[in-house]
């Protein structure tokens, strides 16, 4: 093909500017790991965010910033609830198996790849409460889902509820976090309300190799910052981490940029086609998935070609 | 302190130039994880650097690329034979424990944090070998040591002698090869000759977030491409990582910088101070703990400022 | 209720006067774990009961057979496949999550919980051969399932073929094996043709706590030794098993145990009812649920009662 | 050797006439797992002995004790402090890594395989408290030790002291603590006093295979249920074992056994041979490696042996 667009994934998409900028400025000297002045703003800038003390931490990839997440919040001889095409189910090899010692996925259904709060349900109801099944520690939701789906604060708050009555914790999924607060309009605390860790996505939007770990409990965080360095990614120069982190929140770039991928994504989704690069999801699965820099006319050109097949 | 110089550590140590301008060369659109046009370079670029086939992976860490590396060579019921005083006993936070599923290391002793031939071989002598205890499968060695000592060819070939009359396999962390090349003056494959993996690190030396692991065995490496996505160790814009390894390798930038940090490390080390911002490791310990920029002069400055104490 | 008997499970059966005897018979001091004579007789008795040469250990319970045997197949990042309502997946505990580190169960359909091929091959198809997903190292089939039904030969040999062309290994759930071969009719190789290693229960068919693994593959039982011991499931006093293993073979107890379950379990399969004390499984659930010492009398018994509600 | 006699282990001698009795007594039809009568009663059972609340479970071996204990206290990412003979370190190939997920042991040393506090102290001062480096949880300690040698209530408080001033857990490998209580000569309750969670050894004292974690903590106790059965060691026909633990305590056999034991082992103690069975252990090492059936008789016919020689 002649197109010299890429529509594949946002995670391929080149880092923006001014995340390079901001990871330029961290090139001087500082103490290593998260102890230098960068990595300590996180705590205090998310707080803002949010508007409640949380803590942050940063990790070099999605995957990570889940498992991390959830190790904090799960035995190994435990179980996390989360809908059946789940990132951390389909496409993280395995990963939770392996940051929970062998816990494992409890998995259910939801259109739009959202989990039904009724299918939740009755999933936990059907696990006898014995040591012979594995019980459910944890649900994990994926804001927006895999299918660019979102859930609406009441859709949130009927699984929040589940959680409450059952004893668990939450673990949010929220690489394309940016993508459902752009849509939903509402205040970023609203579009996570209940849970107990996000993973707050920066890489598809934007940055270069930096996600973070927001912890709403701040003693999780103490147990992450242990499990960071022992899975290998406690990384040394962790300000370039920290810096990237920081260039998506500061004038809300994250905001922006995440309403640029939705209207290249708005534009693009009626195409439905398959094989111009697009991973194929299913229903809708589409949605979402188109970077920061996704420039309109880009999609246009590829919809007139499309339209000219 | 008045003095604006760092000689904590060379992890904190800013990124050499040349390793910021190919980050900004892969700046463009690629495909994600490590099927871009700058990963898919690594295996040749090393192969071309040891003068024989190998596979290399990058990883973001040091503590990733040891235990990735040594995940496929130790099951979980063996074990690790390694320096009492190895970076992977005593700083990787029981990252070997997680990554090997609850594998052992077993702990020997040698001057200058090297493995003394005569220990290992007494260290396994007495393991029985009997299902009651842990049998060692791989020997780890790290190249330049913890205390900045180099093994010589010679010496590396005693244990490499071990590793093969004992049908082990071999995996050397080299956080600091380059140091050591430097230092020793031979060809990079004598510095390694004999093992199975090496741990190239870059971070120390340059670099920003990325190691190389070269197998010199590739179907370990096939291997390690599934452990390093279950770790989380798979990034999606992988084109970022494979720059910086790639760029230390450009023009022999990585001796290059070990030789300067060499040469400042050897005068700091007529220092022998404590309490100036090195860390303790016992005798001849701050050896080689300078950074590629750690300027002679700034060295100098210290010196005298210690010399007027 | 006033009945004496008992048709909760053959899990808590009594124990064989014949096991009994072959207990008592070892009470004279031998040498521990398994190098005593009873435990060294195992792999020649499971010889001459397959036709051919196996290896054979025994361990105190089911599940532990179970994920043994699995460890010997699967590799931390990979999968086994098995019905939706296996005892691995079902009733262990998420064991096989703990003895394979995290590796994963894909779970299949198929009517009397039964694997269909057609599922099978369907869950394989659908998994990417690339990293992001997890690969299937080895399928896990019950014989008899769940549901008390057999596979025939034919039926095996078709999940036999899916195994050789995927370059899978294959486990053999054998709780109920006993009374698999007792329905079946033909040879007990017959009944595990193709699998690597088959679970051989004997708790259940008249034993206390002993079961044995029997592997096709020697070279896998002698990576089991390893893991078994680092279970804690390599018993000091490992004579007490192996004599209540060879009782079972001896003479075919086993099987005329099993036939005598068989008919029992013939007889009650006409009741149908739920809450005396059955576990109630689904459609032809009860089938097998009988032990060897459930007396016919017994069974007709509560027929009676029940016919009389 | 024209001897009848068995010296070489307690692992290997008979079991007692009055475990049988109590076994047989057993075999009526029950309810399975841990429901039935007589593993319900092991709670009051250990409550009474040791003059507290505590909770107990029934498991096969004293490695699966001993783990299933430390299960309780450890998180994957902390450490055991044990002496450097332990048996957790030298003998259960790799246990403590499988079932605490790559948790780590400290060795420290101390006369006697007994844990000398001064060692304890600076090992656990010589941990930096930070996430690079293993944080110790739990302390592990033998009562009596691999070497036959007991802690006198003094010694086990100046450990039990460190425990506390540290936050740790406390766990007791007992697999001769019926022969340190028969040595020490007092309560049962002082020979652990202060530790958490005891592994009460039948085994080398007259049982088949049947051992008891006693948790002094019963919220301890909940956790280890799931975790035993995840190990595969919840057996189904469990009043087998628990018939066993029951028929030790019944009349104090533990302990009439374990002075027999010891009064066989202090003549035995004079011969000082190596090579006639003995496991060779170092000083004092084959102090208290006699079993409930050693006879005074055999012991001294061995001696006159020995002195002939």
């Amino acid at each position: 093909m002649a197109f010299p667009m890429q529509f594949m994934s946002d995670n391929a998409a080149a880092v923006h500017p001014q995340v390079w900028r901001a990871m330029q400025a961290a090139d001087t000297a500082d103490t290593p790991y998260d102890t230098d002045a960068l990595s300590r703003r996180l705590d205090e800038a998310f707080s803002e965010l949010f508007g409640c003390e949380v803590a942050a931490l940063w990790v070099a990839s999605g995957t990570a910033a889940n498992c991390l997440a959830l190790a904090t919040m799960v035995q190994p001889h435990g179980a996390v609830l989360c809908h059946r095409e789940a990132h951390i189910e389909m496409d993280e090899a395995g990963a939770p198996g392996f940051y929970l010692h062998g816990a494992k996925l409890v998995l259910v259904d939801g259109a739009g790849a959202k989990i039904a709060p009724d299918a939740a349900k009755a999933a936990l109801a059907a696990i006898r409460d014995d040591v012979h099944q594995v019980q459910v520690h944890a649900l994990s939701v994926t804001q927006a889902s895999e299918y660019g789906c979102c859930y609406r604060p009441d859709e949130l708050a009927a699984l929040m509820a589940i959680k409450s009555e059952r004893g668990l914790k939450a673990h949010m999924d929220g690489a394309r976090f940016a993508n459902a607060v752009a849509f939903l309009g509402g205040a970023p605390a609203e579009a996570c309300e209940g849970v107990d860790a996000l993973s707050f996505g920066c890489v598809k939007n934007g940055g270069m190799n930096a996600e973070a770990i927001v912890f709403f409990d701040p003693a999780l965080a103490d147990l992450a910052r242990y499990r960071r360095k022992r899975a290998g990614h406690l990384q040394s120069k962790g300000r370039y981490l920290a810096a990237q982190v920081l260039a998506m929140l500061d004038g809300d770039l994250w905001l922006a940029n995440a309403r640029a991928a939705n209207a290249a994504a708005a534009e693009r989704s009626a195409l439905r086609a398959q094989g111009f690069g697009f991973y194929d999801w299913g229903p809708d699965a589409a949605r979402f998935v188109a970077a920061w820099d996704t420039r309109e006319e880009h999609a246009r050109a590829l919809a007139r070609a499309i339209a000219g097949l």
